[in-house]
């Protein structure tokens, strides 16, 4: 296997969050930009689908507003959602008029977003490049699990798909970036053999694993030399693993790990069980906690690792287990 | 709008393409590389998703046989196909254990997938990357429209999704490349306000035209100056209304522009109404019947623009319109 390690040369210089109610109700509450005001997760529009595209359509253009940017300043966005076609993105962005690279990679597209965003950003093919994702609860349980009107019992297991959308705004030189982007990895897929839908941490610990470890080694680095090592949504029961995995290697991330969907729910008021998932996940958990954090310097370097479960309902019913990947961006506090 | 012409230096170094039967008893049948071999369109898998799996796996496969190359070789792939979650790519590549970008651009996704290699190639993020695209008209037909089995009638503008994969291996100095891919512009996602999913030429054409338009401008070139000017699979109804917009404009493409969904089918006897479509349409076309007219010098220069739309099933029951976005990449015969 042949994980190179991405040279780039990108600075985050304006991002946006926006959550639903629950995400706003939980320990990172006064970190997010914006949430819903209808207390119904539906941002003023009439289906949850609709919601999802109007709450990308809300931080790309915050994003932009907060850079002093217009549309036509962008060279291109890639963009990805949970949903079926990936009409979150396409209908939340069309609008907008600007050359747009369509993404699916589960709840990795966060980072296989900026990592691609980054690489047009370094090699000039862009002077500013967004990245854009999202997650609905309602949107995605109702199409990968049960609708929630049907009030399915949820496993120990089971995540929560966090309602939230982040946008990232990429570029070089500006006066006062929030943070830089030095390095990136693609992940590779990984079938571990795991087939329940509702333990997607156990599915995507392996392909968070094979990325760290072909990483750290690749640079030369170890655990301790990252102020934090953080998946995009492993969960607790993921988390776990990839500790004990890294641990197995001889690779002790434990000091210093950390995971987007720890943090985004209390574990013991939010009743998430296995804490949150979705691709806007780590977007809102990283652009609305982690990047001020990296910015004011309380994070100096960090290795950011979304995870993904590639797969479908229709694959699980045909037999399939689920495909993990893990895309890796090592930012790093403005130069 | 900013679309900006992407400047590239990538070889296409390998090819390979496979097709379902219909695809076979069409005009370009002699020459794809490889096609069922059953009689079912299945490629030895139980299922028309694992059929679409395997064709990724084995074109993928193939390319690499030709070039000489292993899996190892391969810095990054970029893949997509139609299905949901895009299983077809996920699935049929994972074996392979090489980095994995996944793409979901609808039928747009060969060129996305050719321009996205082409930018890791050209700043040297990647010595090889690989393009791989697919659909199965099977798998497709009962995802977006209904099962096969149901017998629905199609009208007169739909389109007929073309079961095959292609392939494509893309590097620099090669020793005898099959073509040069020169340069590129990433489509903007244009909504026209079409609503019929039997009818996504119409949909798609729009965004056709802006892609060409701002191309030829930026570029100061004229459709003469292209001997090929093919779109992906806009289809006799999509490509007439694109040469009429385009007309309408001033620019005469009349003389130079053909459609893969227009060449693989025949009108006459095929009973395929307006030709045919899918991200395997493009990439089995492009792959098997022009890059060798490229490297035979029959084709000096040629824009390829793989137009996709960016749609699902739930949201036109949603009361949403299908968004066509189209993107181009520049091929011309090896230097």
């Amino acid at each position: 296997m042949s994980q190179n390690v991405l040279k780039l040369n990108a600075d985050i210089i304006s991002t946006a969050s926006i959550v639903g109610q629950k995400e706003k109700q939980g320990p990172l509450s006064p970190y997010f930009d914006t949430c819903d005001q209808d207390g119904n997760d539906r941002f003023g529009q009439d289906t949850f689908e609709r919601a999802e595209a109007e709450m990308q359509c809300r931080v790309a253009t915050h994003a932009m507003a907060r850079a002093g940017l217009i549309p036509q300043d962008i060279d291109m966005i890639f963009a990805g959602d949970l949903m079926n076609q990936c009409t979150g993105s396409a209908y939340g962005l069309c609008d907008l008029g600007i050359p747009f690279g369509g993404l699916y990679g589960a709840c990795s597209t966060c980072a296989e977003s900026l990592l691609l965003g980054s690489v047009m950003v370094t090699s000039r093919h862009a002077v500013h490049a967004m990245a854009v994702t999202s997650s609905h609860n309602a949107a995605s349980e109702r199409q990968f699990r049960f609708p929630l009107e049907y009030g399915g019992q949820r496993p120990p297991t089971a995540q929560w798909t966090v309602t939230g959308s982040g946008a990232f705004i990429l570029g070089q030189n500006a006066p006062t970036p929030i943070a830089h982007i030095k390095s990136g990895m693609v992940g590779i897929p990984i079938d571990s053999g795991i087939s329940d839908a509702a333990n997607m941490g156990a599915a995507m610990a392996p392909a968070a694993l094979s990325t760290l470890l072909s990483y750290l080694q690749s640079t030369h680095t170890s655990p301790h030399d990252y102020d934090l090592i953080v998946t995009g949504d492993l969960g607790y029961e993921g988390g776990r693993i990839l500790q004990d995995l890294s641990l197995s290697q001889g690779v002790d991330i434990s000091q210093v790990y950390n995971d987007c969907g720890m943090m985004i729910y209390s574990q013991n008021t939010q009743d998430t069980h296995c804490g949150g998932s979705g691709c806007g996940c780590s977007a809102v958990v990283l652009s609305g906690y982690l990047l001020p954090k990296i910015q004011r310097g309380e994070i100096r370097q960090m290795l950011f690792m979304a995870t993904g479960a590639l797969m479908s309902p229709d694959a699980l019913k045909q037999g399939r287990s689920i495909i993990g990947i893990a895309h890796l961006i090592c930012i790093e506090a403005p130069l």
